[in-house]
């Protein structure tokens, strides 16, 4: 790894401060891959800096979950061992925070496996553990670690000092104040997302290559951007980067086809050019050139996997999208481009009780529908229809 | 990493099925740092390829062990992540196996902290379960994984390669058949400890430059070698390498003073030169050129860490000592010469109920107090004084 110390560090400060913002005595957990280490070690000093009370950090590896899903019963697949979930539990208790660190440093690991038990290969209670401290129960955020292997699926070559240069980038570590251009952005976000909640529209349409999809708002539908709260009241960045304004759709509003535009990295399976058909929200044909088992088999994983949890656009001006890269990631991909989420959806983007009305599931898997080639419209109740992008430009002022 | 891959798969396999003898439908828990990946992956398929249901591994971290020693409150210091803790309940209920990885990646990696407060860093709850488990609740091995920080420790330089030589001469894997050779190896010490069995000694005597030292044995004082077996009747070779003969002595009987032998590797730290001077058994006065502090914090850590546990007999032409190499790890400092341990006492030891005869404490720390100069003498309960090792060489002919 040839990052600098200086980056490393001004990025897990970035991390702890901005993104989980970590509060002074909170319990901390780090989630990570064990290729991530040289990040994770710098978030773990800038966690205790912050005033951690203690940083918990589970690295997970690749090759012991391939030898798993090669080996395993099958009931052993979507196993959740009692302690990985007691930690998120104890997380939960103890009101603490999470540092995700994402980049998977071999994409295909899982390509050559058998794409059923891939996609069965899920720990349902952790992940339904997983998906519920995103709610408001914690403070949280999901940043990226480059690797050579990761730099390698990304290049071709394993060029992880350039992967770092995207990364860097993409997150605003090349300002000269990083944490105010942060707040900057956060802001010009927020504004986006105000204008968007002034005009409540009815439903968004999306027009492309293979793509002609409705997608139905509820009235009570909040736009969100960049800043989320928890339930105690601290503020935190989810995502770094983020350069999406969201929400969570209507489930049973759902129509037409859509024809994703990057690939969709899925536990170590890259799904290439996939295709779905909506029919009354539900996703009712699913297709892809590669991958398209495993993303069958976990659009099976329940009932609400096979509907809509988000909605999310963003325009060409993103960091992400600038840098020209498809990093096979989903946190970088999808704040390159509009995209949406089969599965769970986001509570705090319904204004009531999102109780039976945003989408409920254990999986939240997003993928990218947008480009200079698809035009994006909203459209109100009285059937006014509002251009909302247009050769990825964005079309709606901001207020 | 240079190591081969046939290396690290052999290497693996007599892990697996000599060392742990994970059996069909296990549990397995494997332990490790993020830097031994390469054998713990190499570890988690052949343990599948055994049977094992699920193979969890914990990857510790001493860098973020590290920032938690210099920042985190004194009362965190010894407190136990309670789902770690759930971890070894769960191994225990379910009956399941443990593969443990040594070698310290970075030897001295704590060695410029707070003695106190390293002393302090450990987790007691943690601590006591993994000894409970270590009593016939499991089956379970310790194997160490080389790595560039670790031989640079050992060499000065970071011959990976080298290191890697040596483990597997020390293991047998040099061996056309190394699990044939570790049968006939563990038949040889087993052999050793019934002759010792057969004698009933009272006490043996250390005798050497610094050492003048009586140890105490109990008349139901049991020798025991290589192979350990589970409550439930699995046989498993607990050390790889073991070379030792050994036995939990009466711990109110240890006399006199001891300098150790080889430099002992505790949590991040290298205690040279250590001394110490026994008085009814008890450690009554602790010192050392480098590590004294945490040691004798480590010693303060409870009653029973200041008795012995256990003694063991090593002789000159174990494979670890004819190396010729200090390797500044326990697993096989211990295995090259005679030791002594703090703490725990080991309850198959004692023929009969071995509460309150054995010793008690949440640690169990070895020592090395053998080599050339050092004559050990057994003696039995009339007086006899019966010679067990000179120059190195083993005295008592097998049964």
């Amino acid at each position: 790894m040839a990052v600098s110390a200086d980056l490393l560090e001004a990025y897990a400060r970035l991390t702890v401060r901005v993104g989980a913002n970590v509060q002074p005595g909170q319990l901390v957990l780090v989630n990570a891959q064990v290729e991530h280490a040289p990040l994770v070690r710098a978030v773990v000093r800038q966690a205790y800096e912050a005033g951690a009370r203690y940083v918990d950090v589970a690295y997970g590896d690749q090759h012991a979950r391939r030898a798993m899903i090669e080996h395993a019963d099958e009931e052993v697949l979507s196993w959740s061992p009692p302690w990985a979930v007691e930690r998120l539990h104890a997380l939960e208790a103890d009101g603490g925070a999470i540092v995700s660190i994402s980049g998977n440093p071999e994409p295909e690991i899982l390509a050559d496996l058998d794409g059923r038990r891939v996609g069965k290969a899920r720990p349902r209670e952790l992940a339904k553990q997983s998906l519920r401290l995103s709610d408001g129960i914690a403070n949280w955020v999901i940043v990226a670690c480059p690797t050579a292997g990761w730099a390698q699926a990304v290049f071709g070559e394993p060029d992880v000092d350039r992967l770092w240069d995207a990364v860097a980038s993409a997150v605003r570590l090349d300002e000269p104040d990083p944490v105010a251009a942060w707040h900057e952005h956060i802001g010009r976000l927020e504004a986006r997302a105000s204008a968007l909640n002034e005009r409540r529209f009815d439903h968004l349409r999306f027009r492309g290559p293979g793509t002609d999809l409705t997608v139905g708002l509820f009235p009570q539908t909040l736009w969100q951007a960049a800043l989320d709260e928890t339930r105690s009241g601290i503020k935190h960045v989810a995502n770094m980067p983020t350069e999406e304004i969201f929400a969570s759709p209507d489930p049973a509003r759902t129509e037409g086809v859509v024809r994703s535009t990057r690939p969709l990295e899925i536990t170590g399976t890259v799904v290439r050019d996939l295709e779905i058909r909506f029919e009354g929200g539900r996703a009712v044909e699913v297709d892809a050139s590669t991958g398209a088992e495993v993303m069958r088999v976990h659009v099976d994983t329940d009932e609400g996997a096979h509907l809509l949890g988000e909605v999310a656009l963003v325009d060409g001006g993103s960091r992400v999208g600038r840098t020209g890269i498809v990093f096979f990631d989903t946190l970088f991909d999808e704040n390159a481009t509009c995209h949406i989420a089969l599965g769970e959806g986001i509570s705090a983007s319904y204004a009531g009780d999102a109780a039976g009305k945003v989408n409920s599931s254990t999986i939240h898997t997003d993928f990218m529908i947008g480009g200079p080639e698809v035009e994006v419209d909203a459209v109100t109740a009285e059937g006014e229809v509002v251009p909302l992008l247009r050769d990825d430009v964005w079309q709606l002022p901001a207020r």
